[in-house]
């Protein structure tokens, strides 16, 4: 073959951005790329390596032709292309949250559940980016240990609300400097009603709240772990926090094992050699995982392990991860590898 | 009685000029106000009211006919000239962590353990400002429900590693937004052998690491906890993270109540009358506790109380507060006001 002719879908955004620099550095055989936006980018260009590519309007014909489609514009337009796009054969990674949860859509992190790809019927969803890290860090220990409980609170980076709320982020932390007035406009949820300071200003609220007083986002990482660990056993609780960071979420993560038998040097041998995972855990030295070291890593970075000295089983670890790469372009890109490799790039009969 | 004699020990700094501030707003009656600190800052003049005060070198007969003397100068001077005042008949509140693991010495929040001042020899620790607000939004369950188990993540401002930490985020983030180099000196731990960027970095450490993994801080929030709620088979594990905040913290707690019967109107019904504590949970309305709100002010802001819904009588709650006054400066000050009210405001025999 000559390679995949491959859309993006959101190309100009700052997960789309991400895909096409992921697709460069990818060893995917691609033919050809096209980048699909709403009608306002259409006419940008954007590289693909040395190539000048044109952004198109997205229309449902846009993916005649195409062989893999990433989808990375709202959940809205995944709802009503994505469909449109596996009808026209090409096989759909969608980082939006339109399908995860439907029944029969695998959700993938290829260190976690790779083999759910064989059952695909041509989309595949890309999980929530704070759920993502969090469960490459936890899989090896529950492949040996088994998982019972979880307890997270992530501290997340403005990027997961997109460009405009990267700009607001830089915006207002240099009108607060400079004691400047600010109208916040995007955060912490851009479709809410109300927007808050976000500069030197951690905010509990990613997404909205649903009726438990839970935001859709601790929703997110509760149902999401247990869907790609496939185990609606699993015990996850959230807390989700918006912090003054750009780039890469931060999350501390208690967890209880359900087997006896791990101690914190067990825990750092089998995280050590974890696939995905780069163990940063040297207290003496003061090395532990910082969001400014993560940035443009494909990697989930863990460190600060601990036992819970009270409770058996239980233990701590922090783990810090790029959310647009991992979080979202890198494992949208990495899923379209594992597709290759395992011959699965084609949309089932 | 026309008044007391009170001195501030570390007055040019972050906490004692906000101790200072609580002593103009409190309603203890202050005959005459000392200011001290290092040579250093000997000879700088500072108000109280209306009134310029000289600030004085601290030396041990420093402590001549004061009746109250409020330390936050650092560990070393507290352990050093502490003991010094005591002997002169001044009754010490410290709020550094000198003495207060200290058996004998009480260690104080009004709101939680006010009964153990009745103990004191002179001198009472004030706790952990990360502690202090934690103890403040759980107690009211405790009395009721009694307290199992607490797992916190603190999200802490920069401002309680001192002044010279607040310049390092203003001066750090700065550079950060002009794309310059910033060589950081202060944080995480001045003390400490690496410094990192703090401006938009979680820094998941605070204060030096001990053998087991935890940092100081940690062990702090677990050990004074026990001791603040006079019960050690509280089970206590923390994460502490300096976040790119000036002032206040935000921490994340989940916990699991002894007895069945609590929900989350029951404990919100509980925390709206609760001494201390301001009750900011609305949903609906995007209502939760925030850094930004909580500067300047004396209460504990606590939101976003949830059950866990996959283990029995457990909830989350969110709770931010102004770390240089309820953690540090008012909580100190509220102790004097207190040993005032009950007539301990003497050095016993």
């Amino acid at each position: 073959m000559d390679g995949y002719n491959v859309a993006v879908v959101g190309a100009t955004g700052a997960v789309g951005t991400r895909m096409i620099q992921m697709l460069e550095e990818s060893e995917l055989p691609i033919k050809n790329v096209k980048y699909l936006a709403s009608k306002r980018s259409a006419g940008k260009k954007l590289k693909f390596k040395d190539e000048d590519i044109i952004v198109e309007e997205l229309v449902p014909d846009s993916f005649e032709g195409i062989d893999l489609a990433l989808f990375s514009a709202g959940g809205g337009v995944s709802k009503r292309f994505a469909p449109e796009a596996v009808r026209r054969g090409a096989v759909v990674v969608d980082n939006t949250s339109a399908f995860r949860m439907e029944q029969g859509v695998p959700l993938v992190v290829p260190e976690v559940n790779e083999d759910a790809l064989y059952e695909h019927k041509g989309l595949i969803a890309n999980p929530n980016c704070s759920t993502i890290q969090m469960v490459v860090a936890l899989e090896p220990l529950r492949k040996i240990y088994g998982l019972k409980k979880v307890i997270v609170t992530t501290m997340q980076a403005v990027s997961g609300a997109g460009n405009r709320a990267i700009q607001e982020l830089h915006d207002e932390t240099k009108a607060v400097l400079e004691g400047k007035d600010y109208e916040p406009q995007i955060l912490p949820v851009s479709g809410d009603k109300k927007h808050y300071q976000i500069a030197f200003n951690p905010l509990a609220q990613i997404d909205v709240f649903e009726e438990d007083g839970y935001t859709h986002e601790e929703w997110k990482m509760i149902h999401e772990t247990k869907k790609i660990m496939n185990d609606q056993d699993i015990q996850v609780t959230a807390t989700c926090v918006r912090v003054p960071v750009a780039v890469a979420h931060s999350e501390t993560v208690w967890f209880e094992l359900e087997k006896s038998g791990a101690d914190v040097e067990k825990i750092k041998k089998i995280l050590k050699t974890a696939p995905g995972v780069v163990l940063e855990d040297d207290p003496k030295n003061q090395i532990y995982p910082q969001a400014v070291n993560a940035e443009g890593k494909k990697e989930t970075f863990v460190g600060r392990v601990r036992a819970d000295e009270e409770q058996a089983n239980s233990f701590h670890l922090y783990c810090v991860s790029d959310n647009l790469l991992k979080g979202a372009a890198w494992n949208s890109v990495q899923i379209a590898e594992r597709l290759h490799a395992l011959g699965l790039m084609r949309v089932p009969n």
